[in-house]
């Protein structure tokens, strides 16, 4: 199957092109590169080394024989996707390539702009270039379970059947998201939704989970093909974050009470999970969702889990919350679709966390501590200036007490 | 009151404006006049002329000695927006200021991408504004019916109570809007609804039915107080383009078999009740929905309603519909907030339609026929080229069969 990854120099859209590509896809990668400029922005890297996308896909192809076709450029640049399309001609899309931070979205005024028109802004050129190129070609999209929110009702794949007033219909699942690039992806929902049902095109919506992990079978093989490892405050997310703390011998940084619920995932699954979606497609006119995560775990839970490891050297410690969110709240979510499919899930273990763990520490003089900190608050809209040097520059004292 | 109408050059806003001034507020209005670009793009113009806005304020100012400050600028502008807020330090802020036509959206991609980048961006940038500003600022958002689609359930004023699986909770009205302009206002919402809950902003979202009529107290005072009237095919309403046709001798369009049943509301009472939610705000970190329609019909009862006037002159003639709607549904709508602030709605009747007949004789001569025909069709996706020519202009021969 002719398989086209956007953001697929990505921390997951990498792994997930080698998977497919290890599957016997042929598969096509597309980036701009932009999530390596957020980390000169920043200050911060990936903990673990990355390669330039071009060795990247230079060593797989010296390993494996098969060859990644790469594409330099951005969706929001509506004639680059328009040549995209007609020059790679894939059956299926996979769509990693948005501004993902939640924390990155909510540094100021521009931040929120750029997150939403560029999302936006990007997969609209994209629908268009479907519609327009060939619509059987199937999108299979990366949305995020922040999208719902903790609705006090359980949350279900994408729709919900509501009975009201001695009536009934089926509708899109109410969402209720966190910050402007939930927002955002909640925006593309809808718009992808109406290409579905205006234009009969076909998608898959994921709203995934939080991701930990970072290797996979493929990107073992060779250091050449790691991928990213994000534990600064803006891009690392929960679990990853609280490893490279523990190896660090700092106490893990809980926000409020961490009764926080969340869904979680293992990176090998992401890519699994991708693969199953891209390989039974829906019908043409569906908009299909699938929550692409296998288990729940409160923030809190997850901390003490990865302090159970190192006994008597790592603490728990608690910040004020940056974010505006139940700190202890409802929180059930159906998952079937994608086991129904055929995903094994692999659930949160002792055994990943050790690896996890050696990559951390194996990396840990790479790590700066200054980007661990909580610096992006969103109580405190930043509507002008240069917000990013006010709020996430590299030494600045504009900061959360506490942290790393 | 100080109160900031954004878009108060336009049909509404500027009927908006006068009604707000002449009940004693300090109005400022600020527009960025791309609404009289639209006509120069598309080729068409204002049944009823209209003057300057600069000659408006002047005019209303001699009649009344009521003084309202104009702003020239545009709300994607960041830094007159905030600007803007610092100048005139409203209490009330109402928004009108969007791209406001589901068919010019849909003109093609291009077509697209502005409406949700004009009207998301604007509106964050005006979000921001305020919460720097003054978050006591009320914002009075125009939002439209159309954001709901037609749901099988009745609509309720954009929150509904949902018991699922034996749980309850509140959360917001599942939408499912019809065109990327409706989508646009759906997006805007759930921006809105987050700043107020993150933020503690106060909002009043309203869901405004399609208006008609042309005539205020205040606009009726002087030709040169005027305001627009729009019938051609991609921002006319479809009473008001009913009664051109009618005026013209010509069958009454309906799109289909004129099922769609759409909320309705007359242009006073779209006055009326901005200025009750205005001086009526909701709390601080509310976000608060209104319905603003009051009455429902259907497409084919409101022509019939219109030929009736006409008996033996004018015909209702049936034509495919451009659109991608359901033409037989349910539709059942609360609307009873803005009548418990005090709305005392004026519904459709002879005399209304009679006052407006006359209207559209007198400017006859200005009509245009070959805009009154529908030329921008829901199920042709345009991803390239000039969209505007192929599908809008004037003299191609690129239009759906029938018509004016």
């Amino acid at each position: 199957m002719r398989i086209l990854v956007l953001g697929g120099d990505g921390y997951l859209g990498w792994p997930t092109a080698l998977h497919l590509s290890d599957r016997g896809h042929q598969v096509g990668i597309a980036d701009s590169f932009v999530r390596r400029q957020y980390d000169h922005e920043l200050g911060v890297r990936s903990l673990v080394p990355i390669e330039p996308l071009a060795v990247r896909v230079r060593v797989w192809q010296e390993l494996t024989g098969q060859r990644i076709d790469t594409f330099v450029g951005d969706l929001t640049d509506a004639q680059f996707t328009t040549e995209l399309l007609h020059a790679f001609r894939p059956e299926a899309i996979v769509h990693f390539a948005e501004q993902r931070s939640a924390p990155y979205s909510m540094i100021d005024r521009r931040h929120a702009v750029y997150t939403q028109s560029n999302n936006i802004v990007g997969t609209l050129n994209l629908l268009y270039a479907i519609a327009e190129t060939d619509p059987d070609i199937h999108l299979v999209k990366l949305g995020t379970m922040g999208e719902y929110g903790t609705p006090n009702i359980d949350i279900e794949e994408g729709w919900l059947t509501v009975q009201h007033n001695g009536r009934s219909d089926r509708v899109l699942y109410p969402k209720r998201p966190g910050s402007f690039y939930h927002l955002s992806k909640v925006h593309d929902s809808h718009n992808i939704e109406f290409a579905c049902r205006v234009w009969g095109l076909r998608a898959t919506d994921l709203n995934q989970g939080v991701v930990y992990g970072q290797q996979t079978a493929q990107t073992a093989r060779d250091d050449r093909l790691a991928t990213r490892f994000d534990y600064d405050a803006v891009f690392g997310t929960v679990l990853n974050r609280f490893v490279i703390l523990a190896a660090l011998g700092r106490p893990l940084t809980v926000y409020g009470d961490g009764g926080q619920t969340r869904g979680l995932i293992d990176i090998r699954d992401t890519a699994e999970c991708i693969r199953l979606a891209a390989e039974h497609p829906p019908a043409r006119g569906e908009f299909r969702v699938f929550n692409q995560m296998t288990e729940s775990m409160s923030v809190l839970d997850i901390a003490k889990l990865v302090a159970d490891l190192h006994p008597n050297v790592v603490e728990v410690e608690h910040l004020d919350n940056p974010r505006v969110e139940a700190e202890s709240h409802y929180y059930k979510v159906t998952h079937t679709g994608l086991v129904d499919l055929g995903l094994r899930p692999h659930l949160l273990s002792d055994t990943l966390l050790t690896s996890l763990y050696a990559i951390a520490d194996r990396y840990r003089d790479r790590a700066d501590l200054t980007a661990l900190r909580p610096n992006v608050n969103w109580r405190r809209p930043v509507s002008s200036g240069l917000g990013r040097e006010e709020t996430t520059g590299a030494g600045t004292d504009d900061r959360t007490a506490g942290g790393g």
